[in-house]
């Protein structure tokens, strides 16, 4: 059956909704219910639970039963050995799809308890995401179960927001573990980076990562999609299925456990085994799976993909108006397969005349990098930038524009987004620095879509991943379409 | 002749001073006058100019013998080609030490311009910072030559700090990029990183990178040394000088120049030569340098070193209240050569005691990662690290507080903070997110002096420093003396 009731029920009942926020079935039933108030949510929610004739000011069934009207999705936060019974019930009144919050299975050695679960799902024809999971956020349809406290209060007393929402936006979050998918939507959150969707995987009895992938590549709303995993659920099945949507959409993979020490912990946090990394390694290439070597890369390439075409090819280009972070930028394009490749004759006959008719500074130097110099003002990175994106050997252009020098001004900004818009070629941008200016030259970067990054090592990865992908598109034949 | 003259002078000459603040010499005269004027320069100012009586109401001399004063420190911002003549002059009346920040020599080209003036610098025993550089900014002393602008207008009309000044600390910044320095000062700045010392060495006629190391070593204010390079002046001078200065205080070094491009990049830059990478890798480790691999590795591990002793030995343990970032530690920590230890049976049976107590979760798994679970409390979290502090076989720890988890308040930072203070063991902590809570947590936690960071694998980078620079004090049994 397919996922559509995860994401878009009609109703929902929340089996363990209480009124008291500290619960987990608290929190769920509040922020639904809110959701559904608002308008954000357009199921009807049923919260379940004997001890209560009203949750939130919604009428509260005893079972579900009781509700007597047909259930698409149950979200389940009671103790795990009361779930099968809660699961038979769901399956004689019809429910299509299940997420099951609570832990203490597999993961705490309870092998029997996930397995009877998983054995009545089947039967029932019931879909099932967790158990121990976070569930899912969905920004477009109000479908959230996240239980964590959205606001705390500090010991000065200030209320703050501890686990917030990113905005609404096209990258697809999938991840094996809960704690950080809340983590990581809190780093979205607060770097404006829009969410099309979070799924917390648990411990898989029924939907995994593959199936997903198929579910997110024919959604019209996502653009790349980003995993998070300590193993595959099914090999064959990921080969198949990350390959498939790869054809049509990027997915950037940190998968963790390379080591001794994190292999063990996988076992014990999602009771999964790691496997040899090489294999997995080997299988990413087959699909055209980028990975992330970090947590940041991971949202860094997602970035990059959300706002740039991938890069047909690996000949890269750094523009700088600084020498040292132009080193620092190639240095970490050529660790990553990138090449910054030597410009063509016409490219450097182009900086040759701009020099000589007084565009460009007469210091600058024009091998590659290309070094505009200090002296440069934001016209001339203009041209340059111009003069780059004509040149047929380079495929993407790294620019760092340290706000720093005398006569660059905002106003760089624009007019390095303007050609990077005109060309299908991928443009990424640098700033150094963490106080004002940086951040608002960054910021603004950002929003005339033109990824920004505080260093040019983060730049460089996040241009290797267009790179990465643009090979596996052009190698299906696929550069077209995409 | 010492390198006091330089961070110490009694009197300073600018020579090329203006009244207007968008030329060189007008910023550099503009920031000497008014940092003598609030009382942070104790040297005198010379505005030297032929073209003006005052500058910023400082009376202003035609030439260098006009003054008829004592001038410890002149700072030339003249266009190359008059510096030989101003040099020799200054040589006549007793100048001991110059900056020059101009450009036009060796990195153009001008290699027999630089060759004169280093001779002249020679026959009058001038120590000489630069060509070709920012020169100095020593927020103690307040001698500051930066002459980027301070502020900028944005296109909005706001007017923002364009390059920040970092408040006074413990962390000395050498560059052979002026700009990455200025860009770096703006990085530091923006995350509250106390400065002692930026030197910009520009194209090194005299002072060089093994000099300044020497004269920090020796600085009773500095705690660690960063070091940004594009090559070292002289490779055997080098190895003495790291290898002295490490025995007494960490260099981190970030080296660049490692691929073709970037080689290529550091030749057009500053004129040197980078060099072959695995040569500056075995005199790096020769010498107890600790090698960054990326700007923010840098910066990350001055941090470390700021606030936490060096790590006596590579057993680390990560204490975490969340599976995924947990594992992310582990594989960073093993990567870098770290390893994650097997927990003594005393630790092991202290956890037992202490789950039976109902101090930790009973679902928390004690392997390294020692995993306390979405369950853990702040106390639980203090519990936990005091155990581990205990066991002989861990070196440093890093805690990962994910503030997400409903128990964990921002009290958590002062109960990690205690233990850790305590014992001569490193503890770094991680919090994800990037909203409010999470950089509240990680400032306390910095605060109190315990590095924080949003990452488990920058976290594991900087302990490897840590573990890095303990190996080295061990090895040359310097480890009581630290």
């Amino acid at each position: 059956m397919s996922l559509k009731y995860f994401f878009e029920p009609s109703s929902i009942a929340v089996v363990g909704a209480s009124p008291l926020t500290n619960k987990v079935g608290g929190v769920i039933a509040h922020t639904l219910i809110t959701n559904m108030q608002k308008g954000v949510l357009k199921a009807k929610v049923f919260p379940i639970n004997p001890k209560y004739d009203t949750v939130f000011g919604v009428k509260c069934y005893r079972t579900l039963s009781d509700v007597k009207e047909s259930i698409d999705l149950i979200v389940v936060a009671i103790p795990a050995p009361l779930i099968s019974q809660i699961m038979r019930e769901a399956g004689e009144i019809g429910v299509k799809a299940c997420i099951i919050i609570s832990s203490g299975f597999k993961e705490v050695g309870n092998v029997q308890l996930q397995d009877e679960v998983e054995k009545i799902a089947k039967e029932y024809r019931i879909r099932v995401i967790g158990p121990n999971c976070l569930g899912i956020f969905d920004p477009f349809t109000g479908v959230d179960t996240l239980f964590l406290p959205e606001f705390k209060q500090l010991s000065t007393g200030k209320e703050v927001l501890a686990t917030p929402r990113p905005l609404p936006g096209s990258i697809v979050l999938i991840s094996q573990s809960g704690a950080l998918g809340a983590a990581a939507l809190d780093y979205m959150a607060g770097i404006n980076m829009g969410l099309r969707c979070f799924v917390s995987l648990g411990n898989r009895i029924d939907v995994d990562e593959s199936e997903l992938l198929e579910y997110f590549m024919n959604d019209r709303m996502t653009k790349v999609i980003l995993l998070y995993i300590e193993s595959v659920a099914e090999g064959r099945r990921f080969l198949e299925a990350a390959k498939k949507t790869s054809m049509r959409k990027p997915i950037v993979a940190l998968k963790v456990g390379r080591s001794k020490a994190g292999a063990r912990g996988a076992a014990s946090h999602t009771g999964s085994l790691a496997g040899l990394d090489q294999i997995y390694q080997a299988a990413f290439e087959e699909c055209g799976v980028i990975r992330a070597n970090t947590l940041e890369e991971l949202f860094d390439m997602g970035r990059a993909f959300t706002y740039q075409p991938p890069a047909l090819g690996t000949g890269i280009a750094v523009l700088t108006n600084a020498g040292g972070p132009g080193i620092l930028a190639a240095d970490a394009c050529e660790a990553s397969g990138l090449e910054l490749v030597e410009l063509s004759e016409t490219t450097k006959k182009a900086f040759e005349e701009g020099i000589r008719k007084g565009i460009f500074p007469p210091i600058m130097t024009y091998s590659n990098p290309v070094d505009l110099s200090a002296q440069v003002t934001s016209d001339a990175f203009q041209e340059a930038l111009k003069i780059l994106l004509d040149d047929p050997k380079i495929n993407g252009i790294i620019v760092i524009t340290l706000h720093h020098t005398p006569f660059v001004m905002d106003d760089v900004v624009g007019k390095i987004a303007a050609p990077a818009y005109e060309k299908r070629k991928p443009v990424i941008a640098v700033d150094i620095g963490a106080t004002e200016m940086a951040q608002e030259i960054r910021a603004r970067f950002e929003k005339f879509r033109v990824p920004a990054f505080n260093s040019p090592e983060r730049a460089a990865r996040a241009m290797y991943a267009l790179a990465y992908y643009g090979k596996f598109l052009k190698e299906h034949g696929l550069v077209e379409t995409v």
